[in-house]
């Protein structure tokens, strides 16, 4: 299953047409299926879907830690893939609970969520990690957007990156969803094995609300939005102990919450 | 209830530290309940909700037309929204019946999709609509920039418009999220009684999957995007005949999906 596809394309550029060929991004359903159990489909790019479906399982908290995603296969059909995952028997059962109190509903939007208290769970405090450094910081942001290939063939698609403090970028994945890149990347760390204490998360989008949610859950403790954060997000940030930074460039950043989480130099 | 809140900041920029009050969008839960049945939650900018929840429930293919919604009532709380909504009994009915087929299943991604065939639902052809005249849809991209007082003020949130061909840009709606302002703008023209075959759709996002599907169940003819759209997207919009643009700005654009819906000058 490949990751884009070249279409026909007319283009019109100040009253002249021509007729070319264009790179898009490909977007397909990614089904995740917890013990045979099908749980949510996700429009997706269809690369590292390992790392999405670790990460996602503990962005949204499905496990307490990756160590309880026991399996991970990924099964690509014509159109679409299924992810198959066999979780801790307990948080399988908890899952199953979790659905069994929904009879008779359906959700969206929050992963699932359909009343305001699944929606806004409450997100435990992070630790407060190692002190960020602003220099590095920003090479990183300047070489994130080098490590963008299916953004350079395609432009639109968003990336994250993880920064390990005192390394630089060491990880970045890419996806046609903001949150599915953030998931990506964080499953990409956590089947490593990498310390999430140890560094700090690099988005290409805005830090929305779940954004903030999904790494406060993983136990990320500063997240780097290039764009604006929004207000739930910044409040969120603030409560778990999150450093929050936005419209984070080459040269500039603004910290929304926890500017003590920077080193003063 | 706002849609921004002044918040105190530390901006960086190159070496330097200022402490300032950056305004940023808010984002609050809103729950969407039918016949007091609740059936998702939403993040969203809080403004213009009954057009979220009308745009929302004929665009997700909750019901057939805008007729079909009898009854939209907003109720803010402290921290969430809850809109009311009464839609004709038959709707309900199915809504509960396919409610009651996911027993013990939640979902999320694709508004409660948790099987491919549900995330992929088909979509009916649209209607040929009125040819687009290619100097409109330009004016009507110079013109939206300027109509999107809560992004002027916070840099962070997405608009969608409407063009009414021979008229101009004659609804514009914004939001925290990209479905959020398409359902917004939606809403608002369904609840006027608006024809959606006498005009198109402006963006400011990308064109995913799910906006050309929102787009097309509702009845749009014609999509532009000012960012890129995905495969799926294009294949979507070739299959249901609606026309698909992209990198829509001033003086340029790209047409992913049926270029004869354009006027030939």
């Amino acid at each position: 299953m490949h990751t884009t596809s070249e279409r026909p394309v007319q283009r019109y550029t100040r009253g002249v047409i021509t007729h070319v060929t264009d790179t898009v991004a490909e977007e397909v359903p990614v089904a995740l299926v917890y013990q045979g159990v099908p749980h949510v489909v996700m429009l997706a790019s269809p690369a590292d879907l390992e790392d999405f479906a670790v990460g996602f399982t503990v962005s949204e908290g499905l496990v307490a830690n990756a160590s309880e995603v026991l399996e991970v296969r990924v099964e690509p059909g014509e159109h679409a893939v299924d992810v198959h995952l066999r979780i801790a028997p307990a948080r399988f059962s908890a899952l199953l609970q979790q659905r069994r109190n929904l009879t008779g509903r359906t959700g969206c939007g929050l992963c699932g969520a359909e009343t305001l208290e699944q929606a806004l769970r409450p997100v435990a405090a992070v630790q407060a990690g190692a002190p960020i450094d602003v220099e590095e910081l920003h090479a990183a942001l300047r070489e994130l957007s080098s490590r963008q290939p299916l953004n350079a063939q395609t432009g639109s698609v968003h990336a994250a990156g993880w920064v390990s403090a005192g390394v630089g970028l060491i990880c970045v994945r890419e996806d046609v969803g903001r949150h599915n890149a953030l998931d990506k990347t964080l499953g990409a760390l956590l089947r490593a094995g990498a310390d999430l204490n140890s560094g700090y998360m690099l988005i290409t989008s805005r830090a929305s609300f779940e954004m903030v949610q999904k790494s406060a859950t993983a136990g990320v403790s500063l997240l780097a939005a290039v764009s604006a954060p929004t207000g739930l997000a910044i409040s969120v940030a603030e409560k778990t102990g999150m450093g929050l930074i936005g419209f984070a460039r080459a040269g500039q950043h603004v910290v929304y919450a926890h500017p003590e989480r920077l080193k003063e130099r």
